[in-house]
């Protein structure tokens, strides 16, 4: 999916909502788990009650890999079952992957090949050889972690270097890269007020900003700072949403919260 | 596996070789692929060649994780291979992961316990709280990158962070963290006389060394400059052995690779 197309779809639904799939059988509904795929049937069911209201769905990768043979293969049937009932939302591998050039390279055929998924997030430690290969495909993203939203955020990616923090220089650097339009980043909430400084290096691309809410950052204040023409945000909600509540009526629940998030999102949509 | 063990591995064997299984289907002999897992078979014949030769194995998780379940499927049959016919062999899961503290947690669970990885290599761009859930393992170590061996490692891991260059930043900033006895230390040999300065920040902890040869590092230099009375070296070669040959003596070819190193890593003990 294009950018273009991903905000067309922001601008129909009046939501910039991205569903965290982080589905931890621990933390999934009893009864679900003599079922035969207890993490698919969560996630189908969660994708049902909330699509109408978000553009977006982010697997993290770790909990699928975390059950195993298992987990992959619930995680490949959420993405079918998402390109086959729902091809208008747009899809993120939040695998945090990233190494060199080759095996990026397999990385990179493992989500957007293999997996199909829209856009994958990628560290940025090893520099350009190691993203550069996720940002030949085309029509995919590669979304830089940026400025995370956890507390260690704080011991590098703040630190000054050559007169600007390193997230900064992350952002700066990996304009330069080949194919940089097929860039987004990870821009946490934590300090909603970074995000006017951010805009004014990178104007254009779509943010992927985690952390509204539950560390502090308000969704008003991200739209103040961030939102573009384009609107250029997408915001992740992913606990919140989906263990809303534990009973029969999960996702229910689970859709009306994201109603919530998505009648806020169409106020701020039509400040623009 | 504890730090002491591998040490004592290493002086058994006169060898502190890692062998990276960086297992391509489009590389492996073309006879293999009428196997049932080619990958599984590729890897038994390579280990069951070098393994009196290395003390460690590195699978980079990218390579399995890209042919999907089937893939998975290969790297759990070759790690229960390893312990099961080689226990005292020290396993590396190469996966560069990171994430924030539950996910982490998520990630350590998979390479750890369900897998049985002695230890996992790690990306430090998150900080503290990404990194410290991996530490927790009892007898498994986190190898945190450093300074890798890739040319995009200049573009971010050395710049000057308050008077110093970012990846000697991570690696006083990690000596701090909780558990961090658990660390070791991914340092490429691009520069090896880099690698003298390092052990004045971390005169004890395991190195992992990739690029000898391939990039211009000499074993010889490493070693002047980077070992330790404990030995506190890995270092690692995949595609100088395992793809040595393609014929159907791959793996006679792949061990007298091995074998060939190893040597050389004898003579190097010899100095201590």
């Amino acid at each position: 999916m294009t950018s273009q197309e991903l905000t067309e779809q922001i601008f129909k639904k009046k939501s910039f909502l991205c569903v965290g799939l982080d589905t931890d059988p621990d933390r999934i509904p009893t009864y679900l788990l003599s079922e035969e795929d207890p993490v698919f049937s969560f996630n189908k069911a969660i994708i049902d009650a909330t699509h109408e209201f978000c553009v977006a769905y982010k697997p993290n990768i770790a909990f699928y890999e975390a059950v195993g043979i298992d987990g992959w293969k619930a995680l490949k049937k959420t993405i079918d079952y998402l390109h086959t009932e729902y091809p208008e939302i747009y899809t993120i591998a939040d695998a945090k992957r990233g190494d060199i050039g080759n095996t990026s390279r397999m990385y990179a055929k493992a989500f957007f090949n293999d997996l199909g998924f829209d856009s994958v997030t990628v560290a940025p430690y090893m520099g350009k050889d190691s993203v550069e290969p996720f940002l030949e495909f085309t029509n995919k993203h590669t979304i830089l972690l940026a400025l995370t939203s956890n507390e260690g955020a704080f011991d590098f990616q703040t630190l000054e270097t050559d007169g600007e923090e390193l997230y900064r220089k992350v952002m700066k650097t990996s304009k330069n890269w080949k194919n940089a339009k097929n860039l987004m980043y990870v821009v946490g909430a934590t300090k909603a007020e970074f995000l006017g400084e951010i805009r004014k290096l990178i104007p254009e691309s779509f943010l992927l900003v985690p952390g509204v809410g539950a560390q502090g950052g308000s969704l008003e204040e991200v739209c103040k700072y961030g939102m573009t023409k384009n609107v250029g945000l997408l915001v992740n909600s992913s606990r919140k949403i989906i263990y809303a509540s534990d009973s029969s009526n999960f996702a229910e629940i689970a859709g009306a919260k994201a109603e919530a998030l998505q009648k806020q999102m169409a106020q701020e949509l039509e400040k623009l």
